[in-house]
């Protein structure tokens, strides 16, 4: 059958981080390799509850087929959301999807023709690569600063290379943590908005922030855009349920691309996640997470000062799950991963997130599901690692 | 925007079954036309204990990020109900999906180059086209008869134009209700097996059989296949949960695609619809919702036998939730679809299963999602309305 398998399959790479995380199965191994939620952090007994009330008052319209769209009074309360935040969505503008993975790909779907260019930042998030390189277009990557993708190479790309998307994750970014600053924000809405590239802003963190000021989206400063959201890391991720918010145009073949790939999002799930942001408190478990977080993220910020060596550089994120760390130049987190692990311990070594210009020196740790005393370990056995590097 | 989309979008039909849908959401109309299956069949009770089973036993599980091929547990479990049926299916060898519409996708997706050639059923099940086509096929149909497809036709079709993949439907088949005789399934296995073909095989409703003996899948004569399942029919559409079985090497691309695609299917639910299958009686709930489409599937033939005229032809299924109508020649059921919308009765007019030869005088009617009084008065209105074309 070999021969029968289409050409894109050829031209994904496996996930590499997906490969470590069989590695790092081991209960022995302190792992700050995975992207995983803290399971401390789901709301258990009130979905439950919320199960429960779903199935008693609406059981047969939960389990049967439904809309593509998703359930409206679920879009209802994330226009609502949006609406708090200063942002004007319109329900109609919302289409619930199987996490915002999904909505990667529905957009690849709906716009990427063979060898279309597609701007990524980097480093950028493995598993869009992946979902975009199936439609089989070009990459190109632009290096991601402290604040933001650096403005200069960002601008003479747009407008030389004329990419079709661009691709970015403003807050708390996967792999860096970075987020970008309001003046970036701004300045990217105003270069797309005088080019035909469209914006695909990802933000599965942007409720994970635990210091600074919320920003903007960047969709908030141009038209030219799509934004993508989750309930993977403010409620639960084993429910499969993000969604995008898209123009009129361009929702219309979003909607028939859903269809042609699942008819609908499971709609048993929408409707408990209704109920739980309608029934419950959810800024308070909000704030769970966000002092969850910001106390395992200080904890191993505090332990890289005092273990590492000072020569290693780190970013130090305002919310999310994962800091970036990068060696000194010569070094390589591949070599290094390979000493971690014959000390139990794990993380993803960096390259697995470039497309080319891979930076060999640099490493992504995750804070979120995990403890302070694991922290306070596994950091420990790190900094050894790197100092016999 | 509009020059951004991918060309594929344009090339995808819209769902003129879903545009009936909303012609018919009025109450007041008795509706034959959409697929649905019977409320009254969900095990609402049942379900609502496994949630809170699942959740009390297995929480953080149920509610975090899991692997990509699905919940082991339950991918046993369908295992086990092949092997009950005599068919060998080792776990490794089935992947979990959104409903078998996933399924599509993703072997559309592993698949499908632009311009490759599928054959399907004339007339088949319209989504299917929508999900194959998105990339970019060509397609051919072979006509169906009475016990499956013309073979002299099939045969000359494979061995000419070696169709990549050949996608069938063989018990009661959506839209037609048809099923495939023993003797055709083993001569497709046979003339599959000396081909480069791909069976794949969507078997969404086999285990609705309420009159009959049970047959074997058309995969067990081939080795070259793909066979789709689904608890859409069986437990629940809602929940969106269906599996695809193939082997080792097409296995593992439709891991790299479902990953690309969505990570993994809802847990949660996987969880929920695997303590159901283990912790109920489920034999006893098919016993059911057999018994249940049987009596209203009887109903209808009879309404039909005193309704209709008697140049209307009929299939009389075995199983499913769909018989298919064919009016004399030269009548056309998109005329009748306007005069039976006049009277409050709809259906879904056979064009939308064509893909080019077309049959005007063909209507679907779904028995699955009413009531004999509905029938009853519905198959009566239909049968004024045919007389009066």
């Amino acid at each position: 059958m070999k021969d029968l398998f289409a050409d894109r399959m050829s031209k994904i790479p496996r996930s590499f981080v997906r490969e470590i995380l069989k590695v790092t199965d081991d209960p022995d191994i302190i792992s700050f390799a995975g992207g995983l939620p803290n399971p401390d952090s789901f709301p258990q007994k009130e979905i439950a509850e919320s199960s429960s009330y779903v199935i008693k008052n609406s059981g047969a319209e939960a389990l049967q087929y439904s809309t593509t769209e998703g359930y409206k009074p679920l879009r209802k309360v994330i226009a609502e959301r949006y609406a708090a935040d200063g942002l004007k969505v319109d329900v109609d503008n919302i289409l619930i999807t199987n996490g915002s993975q999904q909505g990667l790909d529905l957009v690849g779907k709906v716009f990427l023709n063979f060898e279309d260019t597609i701007m990524v930042e980097e480093p950028t998030y493995l598993a869009a690569i992946q979902s975009f390189g199936l439609y089989e277009p070009k990459f190109m990557s632009v290096p991601l600063l402290n604040d933001g993708v650096d403005m200069d190479m960002f601008q003479t790309m747009i407008e030389n290379s004329k990419p079709k998307l661009f691709y970015s994750i403003p807050n708390f970014q996967n792999p860096t943590g970075i987020s970008y600053s309001l003046k970036k924000r701004k300045l990217i809405g105003s270069i797309l908005n005088k080019n035909d590239t469209v914006l695909v802003e990802d933000n599965p963190y942007g409720e994970i922030r635990f210091l600074g000021e919320k920003l903007p989206t960047i969709n908030s400063f141009t038209e030219n855009s799509i934004l993508l959201g989750s309930f993977s890391k403010i409620v639960s991720p084993g429910i499969r349920l993000g969604w995008i918010v898209a123009n009129d145009e361009t929702m219309h073949h979003l909607v028939t691309a859903k269809q042609a790939s699942d008819l609908h999002s499971n709609f048993f799930s929408q409707m408990i996640v209704h109920r739980y942001l309608t029934g419950y408190n959810v800024e308070e478990h909000l704030k769970k997470i966000q002092n969850m977080y910001k106390n395992q993220r200080d904890c191993m910020i505090q332990m890289i000062k005092r273990y590492f060596p000072e020569d290693v550089t780190y970013t130090e994120p305002e919310g999310g799950m994962f800091l970036w760390v990068t060696l000194p130049e010569g070094k390589s987190s591949m070599e290094l991963f390979e000493k971690a692990i014959e000390d139990n311990v794990a993380f993803v070594p960096g390259e697995a997130f470039y497309l080319d210009n891979s930076q060999p020196n640099t490493l992504r740790l995750n804070f979120s599901n995990s403890n302070n005393a694991k922290i306070e370990e596994g950091i420990k056995r790190l900094g050894n690692a790197i100092k016999n590097l």
